[in-house]
């Protein structure tokens, strides 16, 4: 059902469409030429890890390998060469907590996931658990599984450039930090006891922010730094005949509508009252806490606008209309300022093929709600529990799944300067973006107490993030796009240039 | 999901919490005495019979073995006795019509349905094909399986009535005219091709009316006569982004939200522009063609009301509050004379458990609109499509699945008071209902040009139509129910009481 994966979403959003199309290589750089060769004799032996990993999954959502998926993850680190890597106990899955000394002047923040998002091997074309080498046409030779890309692929690229450094004795040109979790896919709800605790905390302040390797390049190859991301609410309304103490307690023949309230109206009203007929949130008092654009967003976007391409854009999409039948510059104004209400799913009584006559005594509409800043997760839910009180649908009940507040990110920090600088001797000009309209959980980072920069970085492509067939390129057959130790090559440079 | 079953409804919409409780019992009827020991004798005669119908399912839905059913229908009318027995082509499944001519004065009409609901095995303690004997507590001995008690039981009853007389060498006391369709559970689509094709319209016109055999009893063993029956309109309103020419032409991330319409919150605007905040439809002109309920159905009400036990009746559908707060004589007022428009169900975009960030293309809310006399299917249809033109969601695409035009039979009748007058020589006074909230195809007998009357009959007790665990009672232990050959004879005694 549902075909999008985060990495169509950056490459749609923001980079498609570009007119460059520059060809990526490195900068040539005699001092790394030891480095860059160690990583090509290891090229097998860190695909082949890749490769063990992804046959080791975790899934929160499932339960599955739980601790396991930790132990392998703090083995991997250590293997890489953090000298100490603790695993970090919190309410849910265990995170793990890592630090490499190398004696270095600064120190850089690492967040990795080591959890993987659900798979149904029948919808896969190859075995998700697997691992296989498939050929893509115009790609080359990748590596399908779930994980893959998200975040596998691009975290063991990371870990494969530490091992360059070890295997040839060079130190780190910068300390790493690093906290990964074991619940990305299930919301991060308990990563804040990790990224909290006073020990990481004091050593994460001392970064010069953090950073998740990234599949950065889209399909043109081209790449995009955002420079903050929407914070998000997911949460399920659920109204019931039972908590409204209306309509039937149980699902009872449709007839008997004649004399009984409906749960599934009741919350199609509700749903009804939280937006305008434009579709504007109109949750009472959500918008108060929106902070305008400044004007250097503003000027980003003016850049952005000019070199997006608006009929690839639509097309990506299948869209006819931009909302409220906004241009294009408005409508990518609106994608990184304008909080939303949206309704990921409906599901209430009868749902499969044809009709039922039954009356259900239950419904549920599952909604995402994406919040800019100065909005908050906690003052989002409370105003939208106030406004289901205010209108009579107090009972319908609010199950919030998880979520962030939104994060902010200085384009002049050092993080995202030196991410500009590889791009750049990459032969790739990143497209600077006032804000991913997606949502990830950097706020821990970039929210008090720590006040980091945060961000996203790496060479390498890969995609179908949480659908079938999840792939990361290995081989690259395409101009356009790096493979698997050109990946690996960027963050050794992304740690030069840091330093 | 769905565990409501059609006899659940008929028990608890109007036969619930009766004081009386007479003991069912046949009248003695010296004349019938060899047709009674002949319908004993061949119980397991009969019985087998039914077993065998179960295990050989028709399922239009899935388009499983329709001219098998339709052939194995024939062959059990031919035995049965009818002279004339021809296969009916339709643009579907085909029916059929058959007539046992015996030199009577009186004339009947038999609806016959040869299909069944699907069935998922997993969800049944005894396969649903096998047809297996099984000990229900409190009950006896029953057949449990697809189609047991929706329709094959009582209507093999009613075929072990007619080889009784067979047997006996005894005539029928009036003649027959028998239609059959094998579509039933899918909304009957073409069966009205069947009862209007010219010669079968012109035999069904010289019946009394048209009776469908029916397991009447409920847990009580009470049993309710319904003067009729609300038509209904099921359809499925499907709004989505490539129809409505807004939002995505497939599912997006859903922070494109920012930037794009949403489907499924186009839908949640139509529907909450279908009904009035308290519930009532709000379809523009739909009400015009209400008839007020008459003095006489308000009479039968009255008597209703004060002999069904409101106590009862809420705990069976877990009731707490009628809808609008009416009070229960102006529930079961409600029940009869209004017209509904019922979510069945909401499925859109994510359905599955937890969260996914996905703008859906697509939303689906299934409907069942309830039509009370002077409504008709295909008005309301009219009307509803005129409604979402004028009020912005002509896009919305109606798909209609399928329904009727209510039904009217008069309480004075031939074929409702034989059934009053068999029902009482049973020892069961019967509740006469205006109209049964529920639908069933009977407006082709009860409507132009037939204009005959129509209803159900028969003593004896099923349940779970269309649910897991569909039973039909054999051998009774139960004092208030009756079994097997106890309903067989109600069919005897009903042919003499028609005649």
């Amino acid at each position: 059902m549902n075909t999008l994966t985060r990495r169509d979403f950056v490459i749609g959003s923001t980079a498609l469409g570009l007119v460059m199309a520059v060809r990526p290589g490195l900068a040539a750089n005699s001092d790394r030429a030891p480095l860059y060769a160690e990583v090509e004799r290891r090229h097998d032996e860190s695909v082949q890890r890749l490769q063990d990993w992804i046959r080791n999954p975790t899934i929160a959502a499932e339960g599955r390998n739980l601790e396991e998926g930790c132990s392998h993850m703090m083995r991997l680190l250590g293997e890489a060469g953090f000298q100490r890597v603790e695993r970090m106990p919190t309410d849910g899955v265990p995170g793990v907590f890592a630090t490499l000394d190398a004696g270095a002047t600064r120190t850089l923040g690492v967040y990795f996931m080591y959890d993987v998002k659900q798979a149904n091997p029948d919808e896969w074309s190859s075995p998700p658990w697997e691992a296989r080498f498939i050929d893509m046409p115009e790609l080359g030779s990748a590596i399908m599984g779930r994980g893959a890309t998200n975040q596998k692929g691009p975290q063991s690229a990371f870990l494969a450039a530490l091992h360059a450094f070890k295997a040839t004795g060079r130190k780190l040109p910068v300390n790493l930090v690093l906290v990964a979790e074991g619940e990305e896919e299930i919301g991060s709800p308990n990563f804040h006891q990790v990224v909290r605790s006073p020990e990481v905390a004091a050593r994460l302040a001392t970064t010069e922010g953090v950073f998740m390797p990234f599949p950065s390049q889209g399909l043109d190859g081209n790449i995009t730094i955002n420079l903050g991301a929407k914070g998000i609410v997911e949460l399920e309304l659920v109204s019931s005949g039972e908590r409204w103490g209306r309509g039937p307690g149980k699902d009872v023949h449709s007839s008997l509508r004649a004399m009984l309230d409906s749960p599934s109206l009741h919350l199609v009203q509700a749903l009804n009252s939280l937006v305008t007929p434009e579709g504007t949130p109109a949750i009472d008092g959500l918008m108060d806490r929106v902070r305008p654009l400044s004007a250097a967003d503003h000027a980003l976007l003016d850049t952005a606008a000019g070199r997006l391409d608006e009929a690839s854009y639509k097309r990506a999409y299948s869209i006819q209309r931009f909302a409220q039948d906004a241009d294009f510059r408005q409508a990518l104004e609106n994608l990184v300022s304008r909080p939303t209400v949206n309704i990921e799913g409906l599901v209430g009584g009868y749902t499969g093929p044809g009709g039922m006559t039954v009356l259900p005594t239950r419904a549920t509409a599952k909604l995402d709600l994406r919040l800019v800043p100065d909005m908050t997760f906690d003052d989002t839910i409370a105003k939208l529990k106030a406004h289901l009180e205010r209108r009579g649908f107090g009972d319908i009940e609010v199950k919030v799944g998880g979520g962030y507040d939104p994060t902010t990110t200085h384009a002049d920090s050092r993080l995202i300067q030196s991410q500009v600088a590889v791009y750049r001797a990459a032969g790739i000009e990143p497209i600077l973006w006032p804000r991913l309209a997606g949502s990830w959980p950097g706020y821990l980072f970039t929210g008090a107490p720590l006040n980091l920069p945060a961000g996203h970085f790496g060479l390498g492509h890969g995609a179908r993030a949480h659908a079938p067939d999840e792939y990361y390129l290995i081989e690259s057959r395409n101009p356009e796009l790096s493979g698997y130790d050109a990946a690996v090559k960027s963050y050794v440079d992304y740690l030069f240039a840091l330093a």
